[in-house]
């Protein structure tokens, strides 16, 4: 262990930690049900130090993991057992925000919605918003192409990232993109962006912001089945209206949502679907009709359009609430992420209840319907005997279906370590060759974030399931 | 010669082609000033016969340039001297078309206005304008990542292409993305659009569709001043409106554009601005509202509002026929392609203008004002000993310019040939480096497209600069 002093000696005592009571709540992430040990956690205040930690890991063949808030659902950010976590918390500055370029310069630890926030007094705002944008951070958010509910009109995080610069790997320390979304050659951020932490550690991300919407229309509508609201959802797209957001939630998770947090919606709904409008006064004022009268050809039963800002929130507070929620029906849950296109969207939930029932495992679901991208919340006890290997097996059946159907088997939490199997079932043996050689550019060595996207032999320990272990720690909480 | 043999036999004699006539059309692109003879032109007529070429080619360590019609202001598909061309231009097929998708699957030698063609009973365009996109091809568009004069609005190639089939360098084939916006992992896709035909060539492309604008507004603005004219388009960017499309013009390029189609623009202007709104009726209504108020305050000295659709195409026939018609006022011009920061145009066109005059150079200036990319054609007369010489001289004074102002030496043209030894000063060793070894992940022989985007040795023969060789050869005619 004398190998370790080393990267001890860039570090001050407070921020070089192997106690294991602090570690603890570093052995797990979103992904709940499993953990690992690592063999210490540092905690960077500065680039220089995460390039000096990154460098001192490739030298001694030392895997790492960069993690922000933990807040990954696929197990992106679980520790390698006897690997380094480089925890980017205290890079949290914004280092420029330039309201006329519409630009912002942010270390990897900024939060999610402390960009908005930066950026509000100048009517901008930072678009993707993951349902956990209030603690999840950039840097996790750049690693995973992390979407969320307003991705349908505005794109993935891929999107918004202009500019990126990073340590490799290897080491070396590189620079993408720039203030502007002209850039030269191939898409060099874009590949960075979703690479889950294999290729390095991001220490400059450049954002582009987006002027506020002058105004929002937030629609919550009740139907008497899932296959009216996702019809509904259908209409809406070939009306050729683009609204920002487009979620449905069935009956499992609306019970879940008003057990949680009271959201009032419709009683007796077998599907809700929220449709938000959002743009300039004149335009919303024009869409609201249209969509008024698209919405009454789908025979709802319930229609409640939010009077207010107040009211708008209380109607996305079920929505976003939904994941935390299911707890309530049930002590664990695993949260799938698959994509079907959107005109299957009917055909693929009644194959999901087909499946649940055949199971005999509840399914809840919530998605954004929009672009097909589903969210089903498979729901166990993980103190039973075998309850998580079988909801796993749920799980892969849900994942074969939405290859089987021309999908994918992520659309926004990323492969991370729970579906790492699945690679080379979604893409042919070349393109994942070429994959391998395309990562093994960036990190020879195989170092950065191992056992992640791609198959791999090591499995970590399975967790006791429950609770996010930095929630335990009451390091983290969630609205 | 017996090896070509085995590449002849892959082709009927009338698609293998090493008739000197016939491929001296193959000899140069849009780049005129060089050219190259090729070994052999071969022209597949399907998906198999270019992995059969692609893997002989491969297999012989003999290199390879795709090409579609050989737009490429950069040089980008030169032939690769004693390589093969594999020109693509029957590979013309619209594969799939899906409205209620919304996206395209096409082939790589479809012409790019041919997509928005077919897209249009079903209501749908695509979105990406290049100047050229009446004989530009899709594959060359995903090649170089196209941009155009809307592309400010709706974002360039790599926004709008979803998914990819390709024959990489290997001879492998490999497919990323798909019908969907959200893909697994890092982004492949867009790391193979703007490639620059170095990686492998293209078989599928999946593309975006967009709902065509319900109308247009085109403003054309005459200002006294370049200044001026750049001023307004801060303001309008200011003030939160998101143009179609926003476009300056200056004198030198107005006179040209006047002689060449008779376009009317406002006589004496120092510059043109074109802006123009597009999107539902209402929006529009109240955004022109806006736009109005906001001019008339940057002091324009003439307005001339598009009444119907043939004015607007009249007010856009001045711009996009703006390159062809600098031919008028020059034998022999290079258009430059670099981008500074939006809110640095007017300082860089006051550098530029300082720069041509210390040159004894004349230079025009048509640019994309809303993204800051700037288009300087540079007049010359390639008769002249050393002109063509003192007109790449000043052209490299202007990309040192861009990258000193934090822009880009390229905005949509690519690297190309003609760029690719300013690729490292704009990018440092370690960038450059990992740009080495992704290439080498896709072409380990380095045999794709050789000696572009990266500094090379071997640079292709001085053509008699002037017509396009596809233009003399009586193949294309442009507008």
């Amino acid at each position: 262990m004398t190998s370790i002093d080393g990267l001890a000696s860039i570090f001050p005592q407070q921020r070089f930690v192997r106690d294991a009571a602090f570690q603890a709540a570093f052995e797990s992430d979103g992904l709940t049900a499993f953990r690992a040990k690592p063999l210490a956690v540092v905690i960077p205040e500065s680039n220089e130090e995460v390039i000096a930690a990154v460098r001192w890991c490739h030298d001694h063949g030392v895997p790492f993991v960069a993690r922000g808030s933990g807040t990954s659902l696929s197990g992106g950010s679980l520790p390698v057992a006897d690997g380094i976590v480089i925890a980017l918390n205290r890079l949290n500055r914004i280092i420029d925000l330039d309201p006329h370029e519409r630009i912002a310069v942010v270390e990897p630890g900024v939060v999610n919605q402390h960009v908005s926030n930066a950026a509000g007094p100048h009517g901008l705002y930072y678009a993707p918003d993951p349902s956990s944008q209030s603690i999840c951070t950039i840097g996790g958010n750049v690693a995973f192409n992390s979407g969320g509910a307003h991705c349908l009109k505005y794109g993935m995080t891929s999107n918004h990232v202009i500019g990126c610069k990073a340590v490799l790997a290897t080491g070396e320390v590189v620079t993408f993109g720039g203030r502007s979304v002209e850039s030269v050659g191939p898409d060099f951020t874009g590949l960075f962006v979703g690479s889950e932490g294999l290729f390095g550690v991001a220490l400059e991300i450049t954002l582009r912001l987006l002027p506020k919407p002058e105004m929002f229309h937030t629609v919550l509508v009740g139907y008497d089945s899932l296959q009216a609201a996702g019809d509904a959802v259908s209409a809406v797209i070939d009306s050729g209206l683009l609204p920002g957001a487009l979620e449905i939630m069935d009956a499992l998770s609306i019970e879940a949502a008003e057990a949680a947090v009271a959201c009032g919606y419709p009683p007796g709904a077998a599907a809700v679907l929220i449709v938000e409008l959002e743009g300039p006064r004149e335009k919303i004022a024009y869409e609201r009709e249209r969509l008024d009268q698209l919405l009454v050809q789908t025979n709802p039963f319930a229609q409640r359009v939010a009077v207010d800002e107040a009211d708008r929130l209380s109607i996305w507070k079920g929505r976003k609430s939904a994941f935390s929620a299911v707890g309530r029906l049930s002590p664990d849950f695993l949260v799938q992420d698959g994509v079907v296109p959107r005109k299957r969207l009917g055909e693929a939930l009644v194959r999901i209840q087909q499946l649940s029932q055949q199971a005999g495992i509840r399914v809840a679901n919530v998605f954004h319907a929009g672009d097909g991208n589903l969210h089903p919340l498979i729901m166990f006890d993980g103190k039973q005997e075998g309850a998580l290997h079988r909801a796993e097996e749920l799980a892969a059946k849900l994942l074969r279906l939405c290859i089987e159907m021309g999908g994918s088997i992520t659309g926004e939490h990323g492969v991370g370590m729970e579906k790492r199997d699945f690679l080379p079932e979604m893409f042919d043996a070349p393109t994942v060759e070429l994959m391998d050689r395309l990562r093994r550019a960036f990190d020879p060595k195989l170092i950065a974030n191992p056992g992640k996207m791609f198959p791999g032999k090591e499995a970590p320990a399975l967790s006791s399931v429950g609770l996010h272990p930095l929630e335990k720690a009451g390091v983290i909480s969630r609205e």
